[in-house]
């Protein structure tokens, strides 16, 4: 850690987009005693970080003007090109590390742009709640330009755990949707569950410490399905996907005579039903993604 | 491990149903010593735990007449009735343990089946997949007769921990059904994370090594959630639902700009979408639990 404040001690940073994320990053970078600016668009976000030694730069210009690195926390693209697109002249020649979430074509656009105008530009994506940030388990990724990603690098890991993905500025958008979209469906499935015992009067506090460990060693055999995807070969002597589809349809059946909704239920099912309707109800379960990656063309 | 053997030595057990859930209890039971008589269907299931030691009855009679404890391990709901009301009056004075995935009220009707024919019923969920029976991590919940629970518990502890819910046959198959419900949307997610990287040419094996700690670490904020579910009230002053909209939306537009599907996906947005069209915008995305509780009528 010491090495880490030794390389980014003297850092001036400014950090723009006070939401519950740019707070917690303001806050790390403050804490570990870098001269931190800071900007909202509406009042009153910045007063705790400024109790606690940041400046409130007043306006966007004279928060970008206040140090060589800029990093920017914002609600989504759009916002990001209405905040920054006025101030592009002044951001010129410093580095714009933006941890928005956007989409990895959005991203791309960005690092376009910023191009045009002389600007350093990383993407970022905090595999992170605002809570973790700064903590053990915090890991942010990045692409886009390497020079920008080596010369703050101890700065950064200051937030968590950093990953480089390659000069595309898309690619950390991409590797960070990929793991929300893992993260949400699993929240999905666990509101779900305990939507379901809770018609039996389960409580969720209780049934929470049946569920997560069930998750955890459920987790544990997705290195094993990985495997499969890569060799491409579904053919299993266990578990088909008509054995799932039997489990799949009992939940849903369950669900509805509960009187609750199977929003979390049906994709599943009609992801299993597809690749057993295209004759392939011996195969491997996994063999569901093949659904994901060819999608049913919309009409 | 010797207390159940000491307890559990004695008692012969049949074997119902040879597919690899039910090869899998035939080969623990076998294994810690037990007189282990098997039947399936269809031949040729039983060869191997022959090798080992079962005995094959060749009729369901036979299997049923061979020990007071059977256990039913079938397809489904029909399969078990298919096969088992033809010798209800054989085990008629018998304890039957069903492991079969049902709905919970399908465990309930076989449970009043069970009960107008004499036969002491408990109904049984599998909290594993096959290559876990009876190995550490695997899990079995039971409800009905708690009689039939408590006098064969110790050789059921045999297969995984168990655990009693009441006397309402239902109960297993509701929390079996309800954990599993959040499996398949986790693994629904790893399908859809693992086929948006690989747009990019991620490998699957690489990525998952990525995705599995990631979601542990999330999975770690459920109980947190739970919390808030059992207290009922959404307000938050961190990531409201509007900021996960705004997340949830890219992960879908990334999606479809990367040119794979987004079943996993659109039932969250749409989750979502609900609680805020409902004027909830500025509270927890935990409210989702609402939508599901409270399905939307179907026309």
């Amino acid at each position: 850690m010491n090495a880490h404040e030794d390389n980014a001690a003297a850092n001036p940073v400014s950090v723009v987009g006070l939401g519950a994320m740019g707070q917690a990053i303001a806050a790390v970078l403050l804490a570990n005693g870098h001269p931190t600016t800071v900007w909202n668009r509406s009042a009153g976000k910045a007063d705790e970080l400024v109790a606690r030694g940041a400046v409130d730069a007043g306006t966007l210009g004279a928060a970008v003007g206040a140090s060589p690195l800029v990093i920017a926390c914002l609600l989504d693209h759009a916002s990001v090109h209405e905040a920054l697109e006025p101030v592009a002249d002044l951001l010129s020649g410093r580095v714009l590390v933006n941890v928005t979430t956007t989409t990895a074509a959005e991203a791309r656009r960005t690092a376009a742009w910023a191009a045009e105008h002389g600007i350093d530009y990383l993407d970022g994506a905090m595999i992170a709640v605002p809570q973790m940030i700064g903590r053990p388990g915090s890991s942010l990724l990045y692409s886009g330009s390497r020079t920008a990603f080596e010369q703050h690098r101890a700065m950064l890991d200051l937030l968590g755990a950093s990953t480089y993905f390659g000069e595309d500025a898309g690619l950390a958008s991409l590797y960070d949707l990929a793991l929300l979209s893992g993260m949400y469906a699993m929240f999905g499935g666990f509101f779900h569950a305990t939507a379901m015992v809770g018609t039996a009067g389960a409580k969720a506090t209780e049934f929470v410490s049946m569920l997560v460990p069930w998750l955890k060693s459920m987790a544990d055999l997705l290195p094993s399905y990985a495997e499969i995807i890569e060799k491409g070969d579904y053919t299993t002597d266990v578990q088909s996907l008509l054995f799932n589809k039997s489990a799949v349809d009992a939940i849903a059946r369950t669900s509805l005579e509960q009187g609750i909704g199977v929003d979390m239920v049906a994709p599943v099912q009609a992801l299993i039903d597809r690749q057993i309707a295209e004759g392939h109800g011996a195969d491997s379960f996994v063999r569901v993604i093949e659904g994901i990656r060819n999608p049913v063309p919309r009409s």
